[in-house]
């Protein structure tokens, strides 16, 4: 058992209207409770919940929409193995669950290396919405078992799956949302391929091996509708916007993996950006950062070094809740009532000049 | 006459496509040079010309296309006296000549209190796309006289605007944007009004006194095409888009006067949101600060206090230029290649899902 020294994060929101990301970036790391835990994980592993005291602020499905909601960011190590990686999955979610989480969220690819020539060894044929099952997938059963084991909502996070359309093979970078019935109540297929060749950063070609997806995703939950995407996805404006727009969405969940060149520049930004465009949260989860072999001759896939990072953002644009690019558990209440008090003040949802310009839906 | 002590910025951008929004901020800061210079001010109200060496960078509006300019943002005090504020115009418009601006912007409402019910006492008859010279219009004649004796391109920060249509009188808050011959070419009447209201922080309603504009404004210049909106227009993520999607925008600029509120929580945040969103270079001209009386009640309008911070930002999204609340001429170079570099090398352009949605013009 890989006994990993991790982070774990605590923040309880109180983000004001007229308070600067600065002042919130000091708090926040002021909270910041136990950089090594390894009893924590041995205890989780073991199926034992922690922090029994918040038991009280979990919820199913069928209670009403609640104003407040505890979301866990599950940033582990992914590794060739995909068996490891599903302890580790198994492990963090209990954590999560363990300390009041009523959500949590996985990283991208988080069963399989990410690499283009890895995504078809490691797929699998995953469960469709409605499902409660998956007999094609050990990724996603491991979800679904664990979001009926601890009474939790979980984003998926992405792993790769197969499917024949057509008589033709394709593979996807898939999210699935489960209910805490370990239900299917949402599939994203990443839409916005990650292709991109910065020079002397980072080059990345998914549509080597990946297909796009076709819908807009989200999932309606007791804590209101939640629109989801995937990395690349979040640096579409238009694909954010769609989702607040048509679902009335005011949390937006993206697992993705940035890279060292644009993780940096861009990753943090573009979730302020995204929140304070839709004045909703959003919440992101990362993969924590591997460090490349010394000599990767004798590797099978080529190494890629994420960012790290996973964060939620208040829809004031705050970050509330972040990490550096070890393992963590990042742990966050996301206060619904905030993203009413930020629309209620700035409204520009109701100031858009659909006169002038005008987001619509192709399909 | 007015002799105050300014901030001269100089950056001369070197981003890199791998450098760090953090990394950019420490080195302008080093190149900052000279915080007080109050004799260029009385050079420059003389008309001499400053930075005599930098003039092989200038260029007329027939020069073909220039892969690079300089820009100077305006960010001067504003005050109730009319004339006044159009002697600090063109002191601060030849100054930018002299440091070898070859395009210069201006505050919002630079003529006049921000504040609604001045709007209407200070407001003008402007001229109109293609005049050349303003009979109703002292301030735009300013404006006028400095391109043409400056052979400068001016983003005319913004007005207010006397109209009568349809029998009715009218107020806009409008920017003129004038070629080095002095004519206008572009005119745009700020399309979202700044109503707003957030508890403990601000309260503003543009509307009591202004009508909204109906134009997505733009023009062609020897430095490629250039969008234009008026502050609160920023917040419209639509607005910047249409304008790079329908003109092909590398440059946006948004003359705005954000508060104390919104201004250390989102001034620089939309402006690297819209940057990075657009791939484009954005850039912003502020009014400097000024302060509240003590005793307002003698005060013929409320107090507006303007966060300042007039900036320039690279399609990258690193803040390339900036400053603080005080007045100063911030002077920056604009290398439109590297709008090339950043499109070509995460060609977000070509990726959208126009066959998921689609963001179109409504008029």
């Amino acid at each position: 058992m890989r006994l990993v020294s991790r982070q774990i994060l605590l923040w309880i929101s109180t983000a004001s209207s007229v308070s600067s990301y600065s002042y919130h970036w000091g708090v926040q790391r002021n909270l910041r409770v136990g950089r090594t835990l390894p009893f924590l994980v041995g205890k989780s592993r073991l199926g034992v919940p922690q922090g029994a005291g918040m038991t009280t602020l979990r919820m199913s499905s069928s209670t009403p929409e609640s104003s407040s909601f505890r979301v866990a960011l599950c940033q582990f190590r992914v590794t060739a193995n995909k068996e490891e990686n599903h302890q580790t999955a198994r492990s963090f979610l209990s954590e999560a669950a363990g300390k009041g989480a009523q959500l949590a969220v996985l990283p991208e690819i988080w069963n399989s290396p990410y690499a283009t020539t890895a995504f078809p060894e490691y797929a699998e044929s995953m469960p469709e919405i409605g499902d409660t099952n998956s007999v094609g997938s050990p990724s996603s059963q491991v979800l679904m078992d664990a979001a009926r084991e601890h009474n939790l909502w979980i984003v998926g996070g992405s792993t790769p799956e197969r499917i024949v359309e057509d008589g033709e093979e394709k593979i996807y970078n898939t999210c699935l949302v489960l209910n805490p019935e370990g239900k299917v109540v949402a599939k994203h297929r990443k839409v916005h391929l990650f292709d991109i060749n910065v020079p002397g950063g980072i080059t990345f070609f998914e549509s080597e091996t990946l297909s796009p997806g076709r819908t807009l995703s989200h999932f309606s939950s007791p804590f209101g509708e939640i629109g989801v995407g995937i990395c690349y996805d979040i640096r579409f404006a238009e694909y954010a916007m769609i989702l607040r727009q048509k679902f009335n969405c005011n949390v937006l969940i993206f697992p993705g993996a940035f890279n060292m060149t644009t993780g940096p520049a861009h990753w943090e930004l573009l979730q302020r950006a995204r929140a304070i465009d839709n004045q909703c949260y959003v919440i992101t989860a990362s993969p924590a950062r591997t460090v490349a072999p010394e000599n990767p001759v004798g590797s099978k896939y080529p190494h890629y070094t994420a960012w790290g990072h996973s964060t939620v953002v208040s829809p004031w644009g705050d970050v509330i809740a972040t990490t550096d690019e070890t393992e963590s558990l990042v742990i966050a209440d996301v206060d619904l009532a905030r993203v009413q008090e930020v629309r209620k003040g700035i409204p520009i949802g109701d100031q858009k000049r659909t006169d002038l310009y005008q987001l619509t839906e192709s399909i």
